[in-house]
Order: C-alpha cells, then structure tokens, then sequence
C-alpha cells in the first residue's frame, strides 16, 4: 500500500490566505468579538479547508457507505445480519431517519453498498479483508468524494460494525476489546461479553502486525471503514471539509490520523455518538463534537443533524453587516 | 399582580395523549430503540407542548426584544447604550447574526424595541421599573406569542442587561454579585467588579422585597426581560413551544420557574451562553441546552442556532418509515 503512504505525505495544508480573509471580516461583524463563539471558528476552518473566503454550503454530500462482517458469527449484534440490506433499501425507498435528515439539511444522499452478499472474514482468525477487497472500498470511498462538492458528511450502515471499530480502535490506539466495545444496536450484558472477547481474539491473534494502521484496517477492518477511509483521504486532496459521523466513521478516519498527524485536520466530529467508545476516540483525536445528543445510530445521522449549525456559521460569516455599513458603534467606551 | 398569580395556577399542562402518540410511533420507527437519542424526546416534547401529534414545525418566530438601561451609568459595560438603538436599526435592515440565523433556519424574526429613549432607573436606589411599565412590557412580549406560531424562540437586546439578568438571578436564587455577573460584552477585570458591586447594592437596597419573583422583575429587572417573560407565559397558554436563548432570557423566564414549579416546562434551553452565570441558571432550572458553542451575543442567536436541531427531531419522527413499511426486521435475532 505504498501509494497511500505517498499520498499522506503529500496532503495539502489549510488555505492561510482564506483563513486570513476570514479572521479579518469576522472582527469587522456587528457584533462582540468571539461573540458567536464556535460558529466564528467554524467558518474560518470552512474557508481554510475550502480554499475559499468566504466558505460556502450550497452542495452538500451525505455519504453512507454499508458492509457486512463475518464476526457477526461470533453473536456480536443484537439484529440479523439481513437488516444491512433491509436498511440499504430503506435508504433507497426514502425511509430511513437520514433521508429525513438530508432533506431537512438541504444535503444530497449518496449510499453505497459494498458486497453485502460477501461479508467481510471472522477477523479472529484471519485477516477480514484481502488486499484486493481493500483497495476496492477504498476506491468506493474516494468516488463519493466528487467534484463540486462543498462539504462531506461520511456515516455507515453495518450490522456487527461497532465490534470493527472496536477492534479498529484498539488497534490503533491501544487497550482491550472491554475498552472500546459498547451497546451498539443494543446488545445485553452477555452481548457485550461476546464483542469484547471478539476484539481480544482479533488482537492476539494479529499482534504486531496491527501496528501499520492501513494493515491494520486490511486485517480487522470492514468494507465501509475503508470506504470512508478513502473518502475522508480523497476529500482532503480535493479540498473538501468532512463532517465525521459517530464511532464507526471515526475509527475508520482515524487511521490516517495514526499514519500521519494533522491527517484529519480537514474533519471535524458532528456529534459524540453514545457508543461507549466513540468520546475516548474523539479526545484521543483531539477532535470536539458539535453536538452531543445521545444519538448512536449510524448511518451519518449525527453529522448530517451538525449541517445546521455549518449553515448557521457560513450564515452569519458571509451575511452579517460590518460596523461600518451598519454605523454601529464598535468601540468600546 | 395578582392577575399573573391567577394564570400561573391555571397553566395548561402537556398534552399526554400527544405524546402517548409520539412514544407508539417512535417505538416503530426503522432505528434501534432509543438511538436517536435527544431526537426522540424532542419530539415527544414538541407533540405534548403543541397537543399535537405529529408535531409541526412550519411556522417557528424568533422574537427578539431590546431594551435600555440606567444601570449603564455605573460603568457595566464594554459598549455605550447608544448601541441598543443602532443594533435594533441593525436587525431592522437585515445586518445582524439574527437576521442570518433566522433566514438559514427558516424563521420569522419579529424585533420589539421597547422605550429604548427612557432607560429604566438605576435599580440601586430604586426599583427599575415603575408598575405600568411593567405591565406594558409583559404585553409587548404577550403579543409576540402569535396563533398559528408552532415554536416561539425568545431572545434580547440591551446595553447593560447582563448586569440586570444577573441581579435577578440573584433575587431568585440567592448568591451574590459576584456568583452571577459574566464578560457579557466584554467588560475588563475592574468592569467585572463594577458590575457585581452593582449586583451587591441592589440586592443590598430591596432586601426582602426580592423574594417574591415578580416583584424582583419590577425592581431589579428590565423592559426586554419584562417582555420576554411575557412572551413565555403567553405561549405556554397558547400551547406554543418555547426556545430560550442565553443568560438574560433564561434569568427572564426563570422568574415564573420560581413563582410556580413546572411553569418552564413547556421552555427548553437553546444553548449554554458562555456568558458566566448561564451554565449554573439552567442547572438550576433542570434545563440541559441543546448546544454548547461557547455564543454569547444574544440577541436569540443561540435559540435561533437550535432550530436545526428541532427540525432533524420533526423530520425523522414524522418522516421516518415504520419497520412494517419497510420490511425491515424489528426483532432482535
């Protein structure tokens, strides 16, 4: 995989000069300075990543991305692994709570399933993935990340998937199956067991190996991880902003954090996800949640409800009088 | 007063089987139970506090009111009063981050100034308003809780009225100046120390008179706060849900919280200002905000920055097909 590694080593920085534009008409608002708060950070970062000031909204993607996973042998979810494809055709007829949500943000819907008729491997004894399998949801990933488009929120749908994060996770940043895995669709106690035990397996049996985070994904990862990975990396080079859902997505981006630091600097977290695991990955990652609401579905829900409050940054950005044309008094007494 | 006292014993309260209806949906919706998190109780808030099932969100106002303030003249704040005027003509020409926020989330802004030419009376001699005035501000606010408005977002504008909220959060929840004064505008360490002084010598002047909630209002209170209080009983008679905005609004409605336990619970908090007293108001009143971006301008922008949130937890609720509709299996295996 040493094309990806070329790749980090060349990924584009922040815009300064935007980011600079931005930072000069924000003190120009009407309005205290740092006022707003977030929001004034929020558009200086659009701008920075978009290489435009000031930064804009007017196409935004939502990306889901679906896989299935042999660990889901293991008794790992709480739903029938059938409930991937149920919910794929949910996305397409419309019914799923992100369809709403898109259309609410004023964002398109983009979903890709990746050979759901072909899970992934049972990680505990193998790797989940052959490097031919990885390479093509890593190329699924980068043609979500197209031409044209002004953010990208990337989310997914997977039965048995937070136990891949889990394993992910852990992989990438250390501890035991009990530290990363949680509830995800709702399993009990002896559920919670089961994928805890999964990911210890996984690590044992990987070992050393799992030190390289793109082996790491070949080996205990899943076809939408990779596929978000590949967005998140194809976004960057086509300097595109990402909005990263809950702990799934962020496991998957997380990889290029640990191949290379400032690799998610183009992301930001919409919300922290109640997933057990998901608030220690955001710290570890050095990213803030938008919002923190208690969601824990998937399928790009929490980063597609963020839309509004980047809306609402680029609003105020781009909209708001300056003292000047407003002959509003901006100085103190 | 005795009028108020009269209604807030007759306070509609929610609306059980709107929200009995709510809970029967949401359990058939395509999602695991419970992981759209604070989605799914909005909804049932909204359907309960509109008596209404699905809830509606088509008509949302922002009201805004503004405000002047003797208190001004003990130095309190960064900007001259002068400001409260300019702003007001500011939100009138579209300029301000309301105006924005309001277009971007799809409200009407409705802006009341009210006597902003006759400041109230320096509150620590005195009490700041006199009874008419006080009655005239409580239905101008009255007024702003219109039929036909589905959510009601209640903000303020007003030199100097951090200081106020903050002498009337004192007179309800005991403490002193300095426990409940803030930067507001950003004021510097000695403006700090003038404005809890200012705090201090009110509570010091009306002593005893403090404790009944509405007679704070009168004393140590002002014409926005007077209106925004007015505008959050009216809606709550109206069946109109509220979205309070920062520290004065929320120390606003918190006069009636403290007259008649339960009175706020048709309100839910916009956000977490961090203008300083705020975070420990809403623990006070039981309020978790639905943002936390570190805003502090006021003038609605943090309610208004919410909006998008309401409008996800309407949008999957209603939208969303049932496992049924879907063929979706709904049975954990």
């Amino acid at each position: 995989m040493r094309d990806f590694s070329e790749r980090l080593k060349r990924l584009p920085g922040p815009d300064e000069a935007s980011a600079a534009a931005a930072a000069a008409r924000e003190a120009r608002l009407t309005k205290p300075p740092g006022s707003l708060g977030r929001l004034e950070s929020l558009a200086a970062w659009l701008s920075a990543w978009q290489a435009r000031h000031p930064p804009k909204l007017e196409r935004v993607r939502i990306a889901v991305f679906a896989g299935n996973h042999g660990i889901v042998a293991r008794g790992v979810s709480a739903y029938p692994p059938e409930v991937t494809v149920q919910m794929v055709a949910n996305f397409r007829a419309g019914g799923a709570a992100v369809n709403q949500l898109a259309r609410a943000m004023g964002a398109e819907l983009v979903v890709t399933p990746l050979a759901l008729e072909t899970p992934t491997a049972d990680f505990t004894g193998g790797p989940a993935l052959s490097e031919g399998d990885l390479r093509a949801a890593l190329a699924a990933g980068e043609a979500a990340a197209g031409a044209g488009i002004d953010l990208l929120c990337v989310g997914e749908m997977g039965i048995g998937n937070t136990t891949v994060a889990a394993a992910l996770a852990a992989a990438l940043f250390g501890g035991s199956g009990a530290d990363w895995v949680g509830r995800g669709t709702g399993v009990d106690e002896a559920g919670l067991a089961r994928k805890a035990a999964a990911v210890d397996a996984a690590l044992a049996h990987h070992g050393a190996a799992l030190a390289d985070p793109l082996e790491a994904l070949h080996r205990v990862g899943g076809r939408e991880l990779a596929a978000i990975a590949g967005a998140v990396l194809r976004a960057r080079e086509m300097r595109i902003p990402v909005v990263l859902d809950g702990f799934v997505a962020t496991a998957a981006a997380a990889v290029w954090a640990k191949a290379r630091p400032g690799a998610l600097d183009h992301c930001l977290a919409g919300h922290c996800s109640a997933e057990a695991g998901h608030r220690g990955l955001l710290a570890r990652l050095g990213l803030v949640p938008l919002l923190d609401l208690g969601m824990r579905l998937g399928e790009a829900s929490g980063a597609a409800a963020a839309i509004g409050i980047l809306r609402a940054a680029v609003a105020t950005h781009a909209g708001m009088a300056t003292f000047e044309e407003a002959g509003v008094s901006d100085k103190p007494q």
